[in-house]
């Protein structure tokens, strides 16, 4: 790792084009126009540019060394990230060092210095939220997979969870109570969790032959101080009996709306939440049916797609699936 | 660190005795004879035991790294621990790499190599539940700061928090809004926590001139269902107008008891928690009144202790204290 391999970037900045068009016309895609793709190959020819160079450099030698990179160790969330990841390393004798960031764009400059100097055989970016993010320019020739998170341009292998499939059972929960009035409090509609959450809810229901009522689904901050002053304004004006919450602190904060407006969970009304946070949707009474953020599973499969990355980690978008809870609350 | 110097445990083998004897004897405690102490200096001697070699080592170097070995990373508490410890390193254009452990006691022998090869300039080792640890042998001779536990020897610098004033000024939370038929749900009373948190609290109705009812001190598992039932017994059979709930998830399931028999919080009922947790807290209707458990400040001060490793960081016991956080629950 001493003696820098070319990159991308090196190929770009050469032509005065952007990295991205630099991959699109090495991985010979429509993005870019023919000319670019044969003035990029012949480029990259002239500096010496190898394909995952540093992946293939790191292939030829046996390290158990792994690291992950996240913002999530100092957050409440996702410890069943870091368990699931640690589970397969330690079962497969390899090791995991963590080094937290504040940002996974800009993760600590030493920390990633060292893990390579180490020839670590892969590199873990795990978010906190489900979005998309660029990956750091120091690990651009080393392996890395992306987890609950994933690259804008597809070119590293990533594994997310399916929103849109968790969005639609959470839907069917209340579907299959026969639940007809139904709502849905989502969040911030820039997140790409609220955007599959909502797809597969309005999904499930238009299956069910229903109409979507744009007023039914509403918008809240992800706590439930904020949910609770939402879902009593939409209990309050409309005859629902069923809301799915797009996390289960929304669900939280909608429990509390719901028992002061004197509506009895689940007779009076149903409520499935999302993410099955340990701390929470276990303990509220009734207990919470809610679709399970599958961060054990994300971190497993993320370690095991690293361990094998000399074989075949290229272009991969692993999609595991959210599996609903049934509890008391439906 | 690649030619082993002399530990206390080699004195210890050497002589057929325990390390702790060892260490006794070095440090000239009364635990030991006066014969023992005498031929450990001599074995010392001859086998050139310097104390604290390690640290000397590398005291004369100067070193940006340092390691945290924690079982935290794959809970959901205590993230900020982590947040505190991090904020500490990188303002100080420090880094900090984290190896998870499933027990700090037995952490990842490979892991440890290698932050011991970059010459870490300390480690961390922090926990999640207050309570003594034996710092692992391969760690002996490097300098070590240990956060939210501490060893039973006495030979580690710990960063513990004040369980005990933290008990005593949740009972006054409870003394100063008038409630004097005050109970307390405790966790299992084997936990550090447990213990200091009813010294405390029994001190604090003594001081106000109370006399301590065994029966209105019961135990509670940690978490909200187990709390619902021992909560439910307790407010059914007696008259009790205030109580202390030993940590914020035994608060959540009292809630809950209170809300099925009828109690008003806190019109009828007074409820303190402990630990300020997260995602709890804040969060209950009425928001919990609770006393913080420090992480943030003890992250941050094991972190300082260990960049000053090289002035002196031998035998102190940091105790932090707890902090009353009042919101509408009492």
């Amino acid at each position: 790792m001493t003696k820098r391999s070319v990159t991308m970037s090196d190929v770009a900045r050469q032509l005065g084009i952007s990295r991205s068009a630099v991959s699109f016309a090495l991985n010979n895609e429509a993005q870019v126009s023919r000319e670019t793709r044969e003035r990029v190959i012949a480029k990259a020819a002239e500096l010496g540019y190898r394909p995952n160079a540093g992946a293939r450099a790191l292939a030829g030698q046996k390290t158990d060394l792994f690291g992950l990179v996240t913002d999530i160790v100092s957050t409440p969330f996702a410890g069943d990230l870091i368990a699931g990841a640690q589970e397969w390393f330690w079962g497969h004798g390899k090791s995991l060092l963590i080094a937290g960031t504040a940002t996974p764009e800009r993760p600590d400059a030493r920390s990633i210095e060292m893990m390579l100097e180490h020839r670590v055989g892969g590199i873990m970016i795990a978010t906190t939220w489900n979005r998309a993010i660029d990956v750091p320019a120091a690990l651009e020739n080393v392996p890395v997979v992306l987890v609950h998170c994933f690259d804008a341009l597809g070119e590293r292998p990533s594994i997310i969870p399916d929103e849109e499939q968790g969005g639609r059972e959470a839907a069917q929960m209340l579907l299959a109570r026969g639940r007809r009035r139904i709502a849905m409090i989502n969040l911030p509609e820039d997140l790409v969790a609220a955007q599959g959450r909502r797809l597969g809810f309005e999904k499930a229901l238009v299956a069910a032959g229903m109409a979507i009522d744009p007023a039914s689904i509403v918008t809240s901050g992800p706590e439930p101080d904020s949910a609770y002053d939402v879902a009593r304004a939409l209990l309050a004006a409309g005859d629902i009996d069923g809301v799915f919450c797009a996390n289960d602190r929304i669900a939280m904060g909608t429990y509390d709306a719901a028992r002061d407006l004197g509506l009895r969970i689940p007779e009076d009304l149903s409520i499935v939440g999302f993410d099955n946070q340990e701390t929470i949707a276990k303990y509220l009474r009734p207990a919470l049916s809610t679709v399970a953020l599958p961060f054990r599973e994300m971190g497993r499969r993320g370690a095991e797609l690293l361990t094998r990355a000399s074989e075949d980690i290229d272009r991969k978008k692993i999609v595991i699936s959210c599996p609903p809870i049934a509890r008391n609350s439906v």
